[in-house]
C-alpha cells in the first residue's frame, strides 16, 4: 500500500544484489527502515525477532530463506536442515510450516542443480500469490461492509473494530483484515476504524500507522475499550486476522481476540475473520485443545518501546522491579463466536461444513 | 498495609503541621513519595491528577478537603462552593459525591464556629470507617476463597484474577478486591494472583507493587490474556472493585472489567465484585443507560510512563504522530454477569433484591 506517496510491498527481491529486502517492522511506527536479509541466520532472526510478522509475510519470508539456503547447498540434507531451522522460529504460525512444506515438496523431486533457481522462482510466486489472495479476501469482505453501509443509508461511517495488525505489513500487500477496509476506502466509502492497541507488542500502533499513511480515518483505543464501545452501539463490525484456523472454524489469533469475540456476541455485532486459506490447518479440529500457544518473553510486557521526549526510539520498564510476568501470545476464539470467515474464495460459516464448501479438495485430509 | 516492613495507610493527618499527607500514587510503582496536601486547589489537583485514586480514597480525601475549606471560611456559601469545586474533579466516582454530601449534611446544621473542628473529626471518621469497612469486606470475601481452597484439597494455590487497582492504595487501607486476598494470605493460605496490567494507566503495576511489598505471589499479565487463562482452567475466581454500583447490581469499574466478566461467564469462573456500600448509587438502576462515562485525556494512551534504562521516571510516546485516540475510562458490567457482590455486611446477589436484603434502609430511596 502507500507510504509517503509511494507504493510498497512489505518485502521485495533486490535483483542487483541478489538479496531480500524487508521493512524492519520492529522500528515501526517510529521509523521506516528497510534492511537486507542475507544469511540463513538473518532469515531466522528476522522471523523470530518479528522484523517480519504476520502469518502470510512469515510464510513468504521463509520461502526466500529456503531459496537462500539452496544457493549455497542444494542437497536433500540441507533442505531438511533448513526446514527444521526455519520452522523452529515461530511455533504457532501455520503459514510458516505451509510455506516450508510447499518449498520442500516442490524442490525434493528436482535435481540439485535446478533447486536454487526453482526455489527463488517459488518464493516470488508465493509472494505474488499472497498479494492476489489478499486482494480477493478484500473483495469478499467488501460485500459485508457495503451491506452495512446500505443499511445506514445516510452516509454515516461504517465503524469497524480490528485487533492486532492484520494489515498489509502482516502480508506482502493489502493485508487480510485490512484488505476490505482499504478497498472500501479506495472506492470512496465513509469508514472509521477502531484500532485496538494490542498489548503486549502494541501492533495497533502499526495498524494506526498503515491506516494513517493510506488516509483511512481511525481512532486508537486500548484493548479494554472495545466492549464498552460495542455496548454503546459504536461498532458495526469486527474484522480480525488469524494466525491459524482449524478445520472446524476455531481461530487462533493474537491474545485478546477471544475477548472481543465475546463482546461482539454479547452485543450482536458481527465478528468476521479474514484469512487466506493457507492459515487453515486442516489437520486440527479443536483449536482450544490442540493448538500450542507460544509463551513469549517477559520483556515484551515489562518494557514498552516508544519515542522519548528527545525524539529517539527508547523503552521504559513499566513493572515494578522483579515482577513475575506471564506472556501467552495467542488465544483461540471458538467458532461459535465467529459470524463468518472471509477467504479468497468467498464467505463461509466458521464450521467444517462452511470451510469444505469453499475448499472441497480438503475433505479427505484427516482432521 | 506493609511497605518495606512498615505499616502505611494511603493518607494520614499530620497533627504537627495540620496538613494531610498522602502517597503520591502517580510516582508508583517506581518511586514511593509522600506529599503534603495544603490548599483546596491541592486537594482538587490530587484527585483530578490521580495522586489519590480509587473511589474510597477519593471520598476520604475530599472530606479532608472540606475540612481545609472550613478552616479558612466556614460559611454556607463556601461549603457549597467547596462541594461544587471538589465534586467536579472526577465525574464518575460515586464516593466523591457521597463523602461531600455527608460532610455538607453534617456541617450545615452546625454554627459556623464549630464547622472547622467538626469537619476534621468527620474526615478522620470517614477514613477510619473506610479501614473498618474494607476489613469487613475482606472477611466476607475470605469465605469465598476458603471454599475454593477446600474444594482443591491438595494445597494448590487458589488463583485469583483482578483488574485495575482495588488495592489498599485505592482505599485508606486493606483495599476492596485485595482485602480478601490479604486476609487469606495473612492466614497462610496458598494464593496466586493474576494481575491485569489495566491499560491505559497501568494500575496493575501498582497492584503488583502492593502485592509484592506484602509478599503475595502474583503474575502480571496484559489485559488481553485473562480470557485465555480462563479457557485453560487457570483462574479459580475473579475479584474486582467498583467505582459505582447501581441499585440493581450493575457495576461501573475501570474500562475492561466488562470483558473479563464476559470471559468468566463463558468459562464458568465465579466473578465477584468487592465494594464498600458507599459505592452503591441507590438512585441509579441501569448502569449502561444512566452512568456517564468519563472520557480522559489522549496522553494517558499515547504516552506510557516507566523507568528508563538510566533509572529515571520517563515516558515514551507509543502512537504514531498525530494518531487520534479515544479514552473511555470505565465500562459497565451488567449484573447478569456478576456472580455476587462482597459488601461490608456480607455477600449478596448482584440484584436489587440482593442488595436490599443487606441494606433494607435504602428500600425507599427512589431508583
Amino acid at each position: 500500500m502507500i507510504v509517503d506517496g509511494k507504493h510498497f510491498r512489505s518485502l521485495w527481491w533486490n535483483e542487483t544484489r541478489g538479496v531480500l529486502e524487508i521493512i524492519d517492522q520492529t522500528w515501526l511506527p517510529y521509523d521506516f527502515r528497510t534492511i537486507q536479509v542475507v544469511t540463513l541466520q538473518d532469515f531466522a532472526d528476522a522471523i523470530r525477532e518479528m522484523k517480519v510478522r504476520g502469518a502470510p509475510l512469515i510464510g513468504a519470508t521463509a520461502a526466500y530463506g529456503v531459496a537462500r539456503a539452496m544457493e549455497s547447498d542444494p542437497s536433500d540434507a540441507n533442505l531438511e536442515r533448513t526446514w527444521n531451522f526455519l520452522e523452529a522460529t515461530r511455533p504457532t504460525a501455520i503459514n510458516l510450516k505451509w510455506a516450508l512444506n510447499r518449498c520442500r515438496d516442490a524442490l525434493l523431486p528436482l535435481p540439485e542443480s535446478d533447486r536454487a533457481a526453482s526455489a527463488l522462482r517459488l518464493a516470488h510466486l508465493i509472494a505474488d500469490e499472497d498479494v492476489q489472495i489478499n486482494k480477493k479476501v478484500g473483495q469478499h469482505g467488501l460485500e459485508i461492509i457495503l451491506k452495512i453501509a446500505q443499511r445506514k443509508n445516510n452516509g454515516d461511517p461504517v465503524r469497524i473494530l480490528t485487533h492486532c495488525n492484520a494489515g498489509w505489513l502482516a502480508t506482502v500487500d493489502w493485508g487480510t483484515a485490512t484488505s476490505p477496509i482499504y478497498q472500501a476506502h479506495d472506492m470512496g466509502l465513509n469508514l472509521h476504524v477502531w484500532v485496538d492497541e494490542t498489548r503486549p507488542r502494541n501492533q495497533g500502533a502499526i495498524t494506526a500507522w498503515e491506516l494513517g499513511k493510506h488516509g483511512v480515518p481511525h481512532t486508537y483505543i486500548v484493548d479494554n475499550a472495545g466492549g464498552h464501545l460495542m455496548q454503546h452501539g459504536m461498532v458495526d463490525l469486527v474484522i480480525t486476522g488469524t494466525d491459524r484456523t482449524t478445520r472446524c472454524g476455531d481461530v487462533c489469533n493474537k491474545i485478546g481476540t477471544y475477548l472481543k469475540a465475546l463482546a461482539a456476541k454479547d452485543n450482536d455485532v458481527p465478528f468476521y475473520v479474514a484469512l487466506p486459506s493457507s492459515t487453515i490447518d486442516w489437520t486440527v479440529r479443536n483449536g482450544l485443545m490442540e493448538i500450542p500457544i507460544e509463551e513469549r518473553s517477559d520483556a515484551e510486557i515489562s518494557n514498552i518501546q516508544g519515542i522519548s521526549a528527545a525524539g529517539k526510539v527508547d523503552a521504559v520498564t513499566v513493572t515494578p522491579e522483579g515482577t513475575p510476568v506471564g506472556n501467552p501470545a495467542f488465544d483461540v476464539t471458538p467458532s461459535r463466536l465467529v459470524t463468518g470467515l472471509i477467504t479468497e474464495r468467498g464467505l463461509c460459516d466458521a464450521s467444517e461444513t462452511g470451510l469444505l464448501s469453499l475448499f472441497p479438495e480438503f475433505s479427505d485430509t484427516v482432521g
